[in-house]
C-alpha cells in the first residue's frame, strides 16, 4: 500500500470553508456533496429502534438487512436476491474493496469522483483515465476507450476493472442507453469488470433515463450505492454493494466480505435496522426521496440557467445537485487577472467572492481547464427549518435564502464577465 | 495489497456457530469475545438524541466527541489533548490505518488477536511474530525479543512497529510495569513505534495493574480502544486512536486520517454522540463498567478454576473474558483420539461436544499446540433479561443458566482425561 494518502480533497475543502464560517466569513459552500436536507424522524425513530443492537453481525449484514436492500434494488429494476448484497458503513469502504479483490488495474471516466484515484493509488494499482463525452459524464467516451485500452497496455497496464458513475458526480447528468451500449459492448469485448457507483440512482430527475449496465451486462457488473444523497444521510456511513448474479459475484462477495472482516468488521447493528426500514420504502421515505429530487431539481436548474446566462458551457443537469461549467469562455477575462488554473479559478472565487467550489483538476480534470464542480445542495438553508421550508415549498428558489444565494452567484459570474 | 483474504477467524467461527444454533444445536458457546451484555439504556438514548447528526465529519471526529474521548483517556492515567484523538467505526479500521501508514514491518506477541496478523498481510507487510512470557501475554517476552529482531533483520525485514495488547486477547492477563519496563526498553533501543491496543483497558479486574506503554515510551505509542467490551457495543463500532503528543504525532494523526478518508470518511454521527456520552462518564456509565468487570471477572474465574482443575495449565484471568489453556498434559490422551492438533482439538470439542472455541493456531500459536481460547463473555445468558440478572447478581456463577454451562465445560473437560 502507498502510505501517503492526502486527505479527501472533498473532505479537506468542507473542513476549509467551516473552518471560515466559524471565524465569522459568509461563505456561499458549492464545494461539498452533501445532500443538504434534515434527517426523515421516521427514519431517526428507527435508528432509535434499533439502538438495542449490539452485537457484531456478519460481515455482509444481517439477513434482514440484505433482504431489505435486494427488495429495494430489485424494485429499483434491477433483480436482487440477499445473498448479491453487502452492507458496510459507506459505499466508499464497499469501493475500496472491490477494487482491492478485483484482479487488475482500473480505468475510470475522467471527471470522476475524488476518490476513485485515491484509492485506486492507495491499493497500488494503475488508474487509467478516460475522457467523458461532451454530451454527458460517468462514463469514458466510447469513442476514446478502446484506443486508452490499447495505449495502457502497451504501457505495461493491465486494464481489468471499469468504474462508471451513473448517475455522475460530478457533471450531475445520466449516461443513457445508446452509450451505456456501447461502453459495455466494449468492456465485454475486453474482459472488464464494471464497478458502477449508483450512489445518485434514486435522484434521477426522471428515473426512466437510468441504465445500469448491471442489466446490459449482468455478469460482468458490480454496483454499489448508498443512501447518502437519497435520504441525506452521508454522515450515517449507510452503503451496499451488489454482486453479479453468479459463482463469480459469491466468490467476489467472500473476498470483498473477507477484506472488511479486517477493516470495519460490519455495518453497526442500528445503521443496519434504519437501513431495512428506509428500503422497506414505506410512504414517507418514498414521499421524501420525491420531495428532495424536486428540490434538488429546481435549484440546480436555476443554477445552470445562471451559468449559461452568463455565457459559460455547463450540461445541464439531469440528477442530484451537482452542476459541471466550463470558464473557457471567460479564459481572456480570467487570465488578464492571472487566472489560468482550475485551482486558481477556485482559490480566487473563494478569496474574492467567499463562494467555495471545488477545481476540476480534483476530479482529474487537465489542471488547465477552468472548470469546477458546484454542489447546489447546501443553499437549501442554514437552519432544520430553513431546509425542511425548502423541502416542501412548492417555488424553493423563490425562498428568499436561496433566491439571495443565486442571485449572489448570478452576480460573481457577471463580474467575471 | 494482498487480495486474497480469508474471512476473520473469530467472525467466521460466529457465524457457523450462529447458524448451528439457529439449525437448533445446543452450542456452548466460547468462540468470540463479545462482552454478552445489553446495551445501556440511557447509551441508547443518546444515540437516538444524535439522530439529527447527518453531516459528514471531521474525517478524525467532531471536536467536541474527540475532546471527550481526551477527557476520558487523561481521567484514566494517560494526559490526552483532542487533537491527539481519532475516531472511526471501531478500533480495528484504526489498527489497520496505523500499520498501513507507518513505515516498516511488524513485530508482534504470539498467540495475539487474529486481526493483527491478517491486516499485516492485506497490506503486504511482513508479521515477527515473538512468543510471549510464560507469565503473561499481549507482549513479547523480552528475552525473546532482541534475537528475534536480529533474526528477522538477517531475513531481511524491517521491524519498524511493535504490536502490544494490554490487557490482552487471547490470554486475558495483563502485562505488568516490569515486564513492560524491559519491551520498552528494547523498543526505544530499537526504534520501534509501539501500538498499543487497549480496548480491553477498561476491563483490568484490578486498574492499578495497567501499565500503558503509552506513559513508558510517550513518544513512541499509539494506544487504541473503543466501547466495544467496556460497554458491550461491538456491533456499533465505536473505537478510537491515540497519536503521541509531538510534531511526529500529529503526522500521523493526519495520514491516518487521509487514508480514513478514502476508505470510512468517519464515525456516523449518531455514533459520535453517543461515544461523547460514554466517554464523559456519567455514574450510570462506570456503574455499568463496574458490574461488567466483576461479572467478567466471576465467570472467568470460576471456568479458569474449571480448566486447572482438570489438570490443564491456563494462565489466571486478569481482565476481560478470556481464557488460554494449554492441555499439553492431555495430550497422550487426545492422541488416542486421533487429536493432535489445536484445530483438532477445537473441532472436536464442537462436534462432539458441542463447545465452541478459537483454536490458538488462529492466534499464531505453533499448530499442534493443544491450546485454544475460550470466551467466558456469552454464558451470561439468552436473553436481555438473563443478561441483566447477570450483571446485578452477587453470585453470577449461581445463576442457574450460567452454572449450568460452568457444569457442563467441567463434565466435558472431566471426560477428555
Amino acid at each position: 500500500m502507498d502510505a501517503m494518502v492526502a486527505p479527501s480533497a472533498t473532505l479537506a475543502l468542507n473542513e476549509k470553508i467551516n473552518a471560515r464560517r466559524a471565524a465569522g466569513d459568509d461563505i456561499l459552500h458549492l464545494g461539498f456533496g452533501e445532500a443538504g436536507l434534515p434527517v426523515l424522524p421516521e427514519v431517526a425513530a428507527a435508528l432509535a429502534e434499533g439502538a438495542t443492537a449490539n452485537s457484531y453481525t456478519p460481515v455482509a449484514g444481517t439477513m434482514p438487512a440484505r433482504a431489505a436492500a435486494a427488495r429495494y434494488l430489485s424494485r429499483g429494476g434491477l433483480p436482487t436476491s440477499p445473498e448479491q448484497v453487502l452492507l458496510a458503513p459507506g459505499s466508499k469502504a464497499l469501493l475500496f474493496a472491490a477494487i482491492a479483490v478485483l484482479p487488475g488495474d482500473v480505468v475510470l471516466p475522467i471527471p470522476s469522483w475524488v476518490s476513485y484515484p485515491a484509492q485506486i493509488g492507495v491499493i497500488g494499482k494503475r488508474a487509467i483515465g478516460v475522457p467523458i463525452p461532451r454530451e454527458v459524464g460517468g462514463v469514458p467516451d466510447p469513442d476514446l476507450l478502446e484506443a486508452a485500452l490499447a495505449t495502457a497496455r502497451a504501457e505495461g497496464a493491465d486494464p481489468r476493472i471499469l468504474i462508471l458513475t451513473v448517475p455522475d458526480n460530478p457533471t450531475g447528468t445520466v449516461a443513457g442507453a445508446a452509450v451505456m451500449g456501447r461502453v459495455c459492448e466494449i468492456a465485454d469485448r475486453h474482459g472488464l469488470t464494471i464497478l458502477c457507483d449508483e450512489i445518485y440512482r434514486d435522484l434521477a430527475y426522471d428515473p426512466a433515463t437510468l441504465c445500469s449496465p448491471a442489466l446490459l451486462l449482468p455478469q460482468r457488473t458490480i454496483v454499489t450505492g448508498g443512501l447518502s444523497k437519497s435520504m441525506a444521510l452521508g454522515g450515517w456511513r449507510i452503503g451496499y454493494l451488489r454482486t453479479p448474479p453468479s459463482r463469480t459475484g459469491q466468490q467476489l462477495a467472500q473476498r470483498i466480505s473477507g477484506l472488511g472482516s479486517e477493516i470495519w468488521s460490519c455495518l453497526s447493528g442500528p445503521m443496519q435496522a434504519a437501513a431495512t426500514f428506509v428500503f422497506d420504502a414505506p410512504a414517507v421515505v418514498t414521499d421524501r426521496i420525491v420531495a428532495s429530487r424536486r428540490l434538488h431539481a429546481a435549484v440546480a436548474t436555476t443554477a445552470h440557467t445562471i451559468f449559461t446566462k452568463a455565457g459559460i458551457a455547463c450540461r445541464a443537469p439531469q440528477a442530484g445537485f451537482y452542476l459541471y461549467p466550463d470558464l473557457e469562455s471567460l479564459r481572456p477575462a480570467l487570465a488578464r487577472r492571472g487566472i489560468e488554473t482550475g485551482v486558481a479559478l477556485a482559490d480566487y472565487l473563494l478569496d474574492d467572492f467567499g463562494i467555495g467550489v471545488l477545481a476540476g483538476e480534483h476530479f482529474g480534470d487537465s489542471p488547465t481547464a477552468l472548470r469546477f464542480r458546484a454542489a447546489t445542495s447546501l443553499l437549501y438553508g442554514s437552519t432544520p427549518d430553513q431546509r425542511h421550508q425548502a423541502l416542501t415549498s412548492t417555488d424553493p428558489t423563490a425562498l428568499p435564502w436561496i433566491a439571495t444565494a443565486l442571485d449572489r452567484l448570478h452576480a460573481t459570474l457577471q463580474s467575471l464577465t
